[in-house]
Order: C-alpha cells, then sequence, then structure tokens
C-alpha cells in the first residue's frame, strides 16, 4: 500500500517548520574569531569589493549560493496559489539543490504577479544572489521576465520548469531513440502542451536536430492557421509543423514515432497509441497523473513509457539536471546559462546509463555521479 | 602585538567564500523521503497555506528565518559602499543571529537607495521571511523605512542599528548609575550623535524615566534656536534639553553627569571629562575609534567608561541583543517588536550582570544564557 504523503508531509512540516536552515561554515567560539568573521576584520572584504564589485561573488557566500523565486503563480499541478503557498515547493527545490549538488539555495516567494514589477524586484536584489532559478511562474509571463533578467543581469539565470525540463526529456527522448534505432531527424513528434516547458523542449529538440515536431495547445495543433496564438507561440509555429497538420491532438498523433505530454491529465486513451507508427516512444509527463498511464500506453502498443512519476520506470525528473547546471556555473565562474550548456548537459546525461533499456532510459534520482556529470558538462 | 584582522579576514572570506551556507534539517535518502519532503507530499502543506496564509509562517522555515536587509547605505565606519558591497557585514551578522540565538538569517543586499522603492521591494518580499532585521541603512532614510514596514507588514520588523544599541546602551546605563548611585530621572545626558543610534537610545532612555536629555549633531545640542533639523531631530528636540542649552558639544557637557557617543572619533579630550559632575559616566561608542579613548577619559576623571571595541571593557555590542529579541519573537510568535520588550530585554541585560562593577557593567558576548535571558524578556 503506498503511504498517505500528503499526512506523512503535514506532519514532517508542522514538526521541523520546513526544510532547511542556514549554517556557519567558519568558528565563531570567541572574540578572536569574532574579530576575523565581524568586526573589525570584515572591513576588508567589504571594501575590496566597494572597489570592484565582482569580487562579491568570490568573497562572499554569493559564490554557491542560487536564489529560487517564485511568485506562486504556477506551482506543481496545483496552479496559482500565491507567493506564500509556493514556498513548501521553493523550499523543498533548495534542499534539493544542496542534497544533490552541494549547492545553496534560499527560497524567495516574491507577493506580486506583475511582470515588470517582479523583473524590477529581483533586479534590485542581484548583490544578494550568485545565481537565479526561476521556478513556477505561468507561462507566458515567464518567458518575458527570463529573457529580461538574463539580458539585464551579471549572474546566471536559469528557467528550470523550461530549461531543467527540457534537457532532461532530450536525455530520455536520445536513449529512447537509440534503443528503437530511429534517429531524431527523421521521428515526427507531437506535443501535447505549450506551456514553458512544452515551448523550450521543443526548441531543445530543435537545436537538437529534429525536423518534424508538431505542438498542440488545448485547442489542438499550432498551425499557421491559427489566429489566437500569443507571442511565444506564434514563435514557435515558425520552426514547426513543416507540413501545417490542422486539427486536434488526436487527430494529429497519428503517425507519430514519439509523442511528448506537458498538458493534463487523462487525455490519450490506448487507441491513440495504435494509431502512432511502430515502436511508439510515449513520454506523457503530466503531474501527478499522466497523459495516459503506463499499463494503458503499453496495451496500445508503446514500446517505451516514460512519466513524471517515481512509482513506474524511466522518471523523467528535473532533479537530475538543475543541480549539476549550478554547481557547473559556480564552479567555472559563468555568468549565463546557453542552449549549448544545455545540449551537452543533455547529452552528458544520456551517456551516464550504461546499457539503456526500455525500462532505464535515464539514470535514478539516487544514482551517483549525475550531479558531477551535468557540471563537468556545463564547464 | 594585535594581528592583523583586515588581514586574516581576507584570507578567510577569500577560503570559504563567506561565513554561512544552508543545510537540510530532514532526511533526504531514498524516494521515500522525496515525496514526503517534495512531490507529491509537499502538496499537502501548499494547499493549507492557500487556505490560511498564516500558517506559512509555521510549516516553513520562516517560522524561524529573519531576513537581514540593507542598501549598503551606512555600512560599519564605511559609509556608503553600496549593496555589494555590504555583503560580508550582512552575512557575519546572519552568522551571529544563528551562533547565539540558533536563529537562521538571510543577507538581502538590495540595490536601490530610493525609500519608497526600498519598502515596496520588502513588502513584496513578505511571504519569504518570518521577521525583517533592517541594518546599516543611512538616517533619516532609515526612520520611514521602519516606521511604514512597521504598519504594513505582520512579521516583526527591527531595525537593529536603532533598537539594539538602544536597549544595550540602556542596560549598561542602569548598572552604571547603581554602581555610581544616580537615578537615570536625575542626571543630565548628553549625546553626541542624532543619527539612527543617536535618536532611538535617546527615546529609549526617556521611555526608562530619563528627564534630561541634550542631544548633539555635528552643529552643536539640538535645541528649538536651531532651524535647520529635519524630521526626526526636530520631534525629538521636543522631548529633550528642558532648558533648552544651546553650543557646541564641549560647551553643553559642562556639569553632565553621563555623556554618550555615537558619533565621530576624538572628539573630546580629557578636559571636556573633568568639567562633567564627578563620577562622570563616558560612553564612547564611535567604532572602531572613540569619541574618546578610555585612558584619556580616565585622566579627565571618568567613573566608568564603555566603548564599542572589544579591547577595552566594557564592549557595549548589539551582540547581546538582537538574536535573543528574534529567538523570543519566533518562540512566542509575536508580529511586533514594541518599546516595553525593549525595555524589559534591557533590564533583563543588566540584570545578568550580578555583581556590576566599573570593570563589568554589561555580560560578556561569549557568556552563556544572554540570548535565552533576552528571549524570555521579550515574551
Amino acid at each position: 500500500m503506498t503511504p498517505d504523503y500528503n499526512k506523512l508531509s503535514m506532519k514532517m512540516h508542522k514538526k521541523y517548520a520546513g526544510k532547511i536552515e542556514t549554517n556557519l561554515k567558519v568558528p565563531l567560539n570567541n572574540t578572536h574569531d569574532l574579530s576575523i568573521a565581524y568586526t573589525p576584520g570584515v572591513a576588508e572584504p567589504c571594501r575590496e569589493i566597494a572597489k570592484d564589485e565582482e569580487k562579491g561573488k568570490t568573497l562572499t557566500w554569493r559564490k554557491n549560493l542560487v536564489a529560487v523565486i517564485t511568485d506562486g503563480s504556477a506551482v506543481l499541478g496545483l496552479g496559482n496559489i500565491g507567493a506564500a503557498a509556493g514556498m513548501p515547493v521553493m523550499e523543498g527545490k533548495c534542499a534539493l539543490f544542496k542534497k544533490f549538488a552541494n549547492v545553496d539555495a534560499i527560497p524567495i516567494c516574491i507577493k506580486t504577479q506583475d511582470t515588470e514589477e517582479i523583473i524590477h524586484i529581483i533586479k534590485n536584489l542581484e548583490p544578494s544572489f550568485g545565481g537565479i532559478n526561476l521556478e513556477d511562474i505561468s507561462a507566458p509571463r515567464c518567458f518575458e521576465i527570463e529573457r529580461r533578467l538574463k539580458e539585464e543581469l551579471h549572474i546566471p539565470v536559469f528557467h528550470d520548469d523550461q530549461h531543467g525540463t527540457a534537457v532532461v526529456t532530450l536525455a530520455a527522448l536520445t536513449n529512447a531513440l537509440k534503443i528503437i534505432k530511429k534517429k531524431i531527424s527523421e521521428v515526427k513528434i507531437v506535443f501535447s502542451g505549450a506551456g514553458a516547458a512544452g515551448i523550450a523542449i521543443t526548441k531543445l529538440l530543435l537545436a537538437a536536430g529534429a525536423k518534424n515536431i508538431i505542438v498542440c495547445d488545448s485547442k489542438g495543433a499550432i498551425s499557421n492557421n491559427r489566429t489566437d496564438l500569443n507571442a511565444a507561440k506564434s514563435a514557435i509555429e515558425k520552426q514547426t509543423n513543416p507540413k501545417n497538420e490542422s486539427g486536434n491532438l488526436k487527430e494529429v498523433i497519428k503517425k507519430a514515432d514519439v509523442f511528448i505530454g506537458v498538458s493534463a491529465p487523462n487525455i490519450l486513451d490506448s487507441s491513440d497509441i495504435t494509431h502512432m507508427e511502430a515502436n511508439a516512444i510515449v513520454f506523457a509527463m503530466s503531474n501527478p497523473t499522466p497523459e495516459i498511464m503506463p499499463d494503458e500506453a503499453k496495451k496500445g502498443g508503446a514500446a517505451i513509457i516514460a512519466t513524471g512519476r517515481s512509482d513506474y520506470p524511466n522518471q523523467v525528473n528535473n532533479v537530475l539536471v538543475f543541480p549539476g547546471i549550478f554547481r557547473g556555473v559556480f564552479d567555472s565562474g559563468k555568468t549565463e546559462i546557453n542552449e549549448k550548456m544545455l545540449l551537452s548537459a543533455a547529452k552528458a546525461l544520456a551517456e551516464h546509463v550504461q546499457k539503456p533499456s526500455s525500462e532505464k532510459i535515464l539514470p535514478g534520482v539516487f544514482d551517483t555521479g549525475v550531479s558531477d556529470i551535468i557540471a563537468e558538462a556545463v564547464k
């Protein structure tokens, strides 16, 4: 029987008041220690940074510090629950940063959901952090926030819901295609979901060589017949759907080699999979309930199935990626995270699975060395 | 020989990259742990907080978390060195919070020095923290920022440069007066310094029963003849200087029982002390160089001398106060820090010295139990 994780989680959060804490990393046991860590000695690093702000990134905890920032507008599968209610997830994310890559991380929950205000606030907080991980901010606002911060800040900015998901999905797809012996440049890939994750995965697959992708949102395939597209969807339309197919998901999924879902639960059934090409790859990553349950996908003939869940094989989990990404940029002093790094990270992650099989296309979350190989790839 | 603390401090900051880090306080060793600390279990505390935001203060690390916030406008004795350069001091302060009262604290350095923008940003960050410690923000801006945040936020707000300094000074004065057998209501107290600390100490001494205080700024005594006073000085003028004395510090210090300096180095000499009443009390707290060096004050006949320095007796150090203040409010779930609490804290701190003497009017920084008795007093 599956434990009642809701109940266990409430009990734990009540008992410990969250999951992270701060700690000293230098001794503070007598006035000598105090004179070094605090006055009068501390004046010296202050003066050094006042002369050259860049030194703030090596003489303070900023060197290893990422802020996990949300406005609470798209938290997990819970939707727009607000900044305060997003804290348990952000704190959990910070715990994962520390656990898997020894990156210090603090949660920052911002009350406003106004795009310009969020950008303004984060810009003013730049001297506090070494890097920024945007989290659970709804699309399309998240694209503008990320783009502007990348442009205007001098520290690395990463939106994990986009790029973490994209890297782990590309790694999974790389191994899945290897197993069934198809090439990314030749397969037809159909997406369900054109939010932050869907669009970012699409872009990274294109960069990795995919040529035939159709992205569907809740109204069906994104084609140039559509007149209701926002800027992000409109941009993606220009790079996808080469035959300009129209229709809903169940129509365009016919003859697809790969289905990637980052959308809503239970929108496909086994007959939809039956209409895909032989050796279908089905990544149904809606959380906690996938677009199609693994058993149902298998019934329809899927050769390789992945979900976001830990209770089925092939969990597509961002935690394989984001800790190592920041470990890599902090260790190498990089100030941006670009597409080339993401492609390298995906390649390294795929190669970390020594013998990929239909039940093992990704490393496990607790496999050793994962964040190290990601960090190396980023450097 | 005194060690070169500047050099030792630079070496330490380079080696460790600062002084604090984050840490896990719950296990995260397998998928079971992950399901409790993160998905799917974490959804439950999120939902609870979405229903009632107040629960965010007990179900997350906010329960024990203070943000140490600066704009870098008045850092130590270094002046307006900016947000990035303020970080080593803020991080040190956070280390002290943890060391002396097991309070988690994170440094937040805000780039803008515009009062309204700072207020706006901090208000938007409220869902991230359990309490706010304003630090090293220049006067008179700090008064407005503190006042507005106290009014508009539902978490405790404390400006340590004002109130921490005021509490420890009142405690020191209480014991000093006990030793020389004078009453606070009967002594003439002359201040040098009408910034954040000077004004806050003045207010707390008035609340503790002082009746005859003269505050001097760099232009001399604040009296109702002055036409150049800002709002904060003007307000303090109405409560001080009962005989409306004019003149510079060296004039009005004559016949004073107590001198309290929070201003500039070396502005008094032994002859000034000679002109004070017998058994003069001299708190020369300018840092690192006092308004008058202890030896010089003694030569002038001072009975009790205190400074901000650790290398002389009677160090008046805020670290005796701020950790315990937040320990107290967090343990009791209080949402404000008021004057009554500050008076209780000062009383408790004074009483913690079992046998006050001219060389021991305050507990030492590393004396055990200090933050506990402050926390108890606040509750």
